[in-house]
């Protein structure tokens, strides 16, 4: 079996690394010569819009999956009337679009801030009146990281949000006083067949995810069902196959979905060691039509991301419970370039070891 | 750091594909065009003892190891002069002749079986009657899976095993009528500290290894301590570094040293899912002076080889608990073409399990 992956980055990587055993062979597409999936199997240099090499991708894949949602949807559709494409485009589709993707899980039940559509200065004050202050302002598409964000407290907020974002198609939300952001990763194989890994708690820094937990603490049984629930129903609706993840915001009882992505997930990374399959590898089990392996947590897990820099290695692997994942790629500031998890065997050991842990992995360290 | 690996078979794959993760950039050397371990990483297309591939492959690389005894010395020495080579010359020199390695073995007080060398046919008669029946002959060099070996148990066998192999320089051993087969891999890293995974239990069929269990059950402590302790007598007089595998012949107490292998190590494939830190990472560490992973287990594995064919990964992979490594090779018959890993979550559950395992994985199933 061949598998096509469109983009070349980290998760690519991780992917390809994941396929080998599996007897599966990757093939990244990637525009960038550098690409670091290219260290680990063959790499197709070119645009995601670029047919010449989407029809030479196609050509080395007996299925095509992706490790981005800004594929542009059409080059996905494209390569679906070739090869078999999974997750299926409307999940791009979905999740490209925050307004739409919104729209989309509150059809099925499942909560979300409240939000509205903006694209004049006029929808702007109605929906600031309807939804309130605090309030976040968003472009509808292309943002990561935080990026493309303003937080509005103040009038005068509202004001300074609409000279850095207006003009595009936006959607304003309202603020979540959220006790803290977990997230869950789901699989669904090609039989309909489904799996979720426990929920996870993440920390971001500067609008960057800086640390997961897994399992995260503290949550009564109801509260992960719930979130397995919820996905179980998207995965459904969307006739998806391949890993799904979706962030939420815990405030108090109540679960909101902040967004999904129709991929593999930074906040899964603690399961390539702390579950017994890993994100990546049920990922290409499922889009290959493979049944899939065990989503359960073995033992507890932080993962920890590398951002700008790897610290030296024999730094990161002084603590023997520490994995590193080092991705190949070259320094920049705010870029990820590797990650560290850290295992425990008990939920007490894991709360004990996490300040430490905390501290040693704020911010990279000297050394490469 | 950039890790040049001579031999790109499996092990050499599966050592560059727990190089990557670490941020060390892998490049094997094999003379065969369609070796597997190309498929994850760079490939010197080269003989052993070509000189101009030598040099290409220390030119590509910080550190240099192997993933196979049979390596030329001169070639192991020659390399040493341009970049680190490890494990060090002397261990291929050891380990490539039966009779220098039990020697070898026996002066630092690790047993074995009894041996002569033999070279000609008064040799090999006065070996016998020193020795006793039953025996086995075995050609010093060169051997592996069984091959170039002849049991002896009656004076017609002696004959005829002296018709086959006579003329090559031979060893005799007494044969040892062991309980069962054991191993033990252990690790050594730049700075001398030492790793050992726990004892593993070996089942060979036709020869070749079938099944590995690990950790042995039914072992006492003072067994695995033993091994241990012999293991790091091997490393520390070698001043070696990387992993080593010891094979042991157990007969009631005794623990006889059958022959060592200055690499990872088929019977050490479960420690990828059933060990905290695999050998192959912990080799990469190694070899490269990074700190080592934790070698203890993680619950309990049984691995099963695939000889000739891999069944259909849907096949394999039904079990949830089953971890497929397919190595990317053609099918052959007799050859090492893939291996499957099961986890079970205590010694009662593997041992419930283990006939079932063993009915499904004794012979190849048809499908790819
Ligand atoms: N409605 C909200 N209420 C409170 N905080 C929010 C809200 N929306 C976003 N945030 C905060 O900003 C962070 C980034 O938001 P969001 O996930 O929408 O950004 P993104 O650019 O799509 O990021 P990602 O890289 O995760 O895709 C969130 O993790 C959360 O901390
Ligand atoms: N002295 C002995 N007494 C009893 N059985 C023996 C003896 N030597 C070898 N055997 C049996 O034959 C098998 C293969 O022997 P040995 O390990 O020497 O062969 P090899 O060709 O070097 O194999 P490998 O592929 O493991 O390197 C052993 O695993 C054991 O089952």
């Amino acid at each position: 079996m061949r598998l096509g992956i469109l983009g070349g980055g980290q998760l690519g990587r991780m992917l390809a690394l994941a396929a080998h055993p599996l007897g599966v062979r990757p093939t990244v597409l990637d525009p960038a010569a550098e690409a670091c999936a290219g260290h680990v199997c063959p790499h197709v240099r070119g645009e995601f819009d670029d047919f010449r090499a989407l029809y030479e991708l196609a050509q080395a894949s007996d299925v095509v999956t992706y490790e981005f949602e800004n594929v542009p949807v059409e080059s996905a559709r494209w390569l679906a009337e070739r090869v078999p494409v999974f997750p299926p485009p409307r999940a791009l589709e979905v999740s490209q679009d925050r307004v739409v993707e919104k729209t989309f899980l509150n059809s099925l039940g499942v909560p979300t801030p409240p939000f509205a559509a903006v694209e004049t200065r006029a929808e702007f004050d109605a929906a600031v009146t309807a939804i309130g202050l605090p309030a976040v302002l968003k472009t509808r598409r292309f943002g990561y990281d935080g990026k493309g964000q303003a937080v509005i407290r103040t009038p005068a907020d509202a004001d300074h949000a609409w000279e850095t974002l207006g003009g595009r198609p936006l959607i304003l939300e309202g603020f979540v006083p959220f006790d803290r952001e977990l997230s869950i990763l789901a699989v669904r194989g090609r039989d309909g067949s489904i799996g979720t890994y426990p929920l996870v708690e993440n920390e971001h820094r500067d609008g960057i995810l800086h640390r997961s937990v897994a399992p995260a603490g503290d949550l009564g049984e109801e509260l992960g069902e719930r979130a397995a629930e919820y996905a179980a129903r998207i995965l459904t609706e969307l006739d998806y196959v391949g890993v799904l993840a979706v962030e939420w915001f815990q405030d108090g009882p109540r679960l909101l979905a902040n967004e999904m992505a129709p991929r593999v997930h930074n906040s899964g990374h603690w399961s390539i060691e702390g579950a017994h399959c890993s994100q990546f590898e049920n990922h290409v089990r499922a889009v290959c039509g493979l049944p899939l392996g065990r989503c359960d947590a073995a033992g507890w897990s932080a993962m920890f991301n590398f951002i700008g820099t790897v610290p030296a290695a024999a730094a990161v692997l002084a603590d023997p419970a520490a994995h590193l994942h080092h991705y190949g790629k070259a320094d920049r500031p705010g870029r990820k370039v590797g990650h560290v998890t850290l295992r425990a065997g008990g939920a007490d050991e894991l709360a004990e070891k996490l300040p430490g842990w905390s501290a040693a992995f704020d911010r990279p360290r000297a050394g490469g």
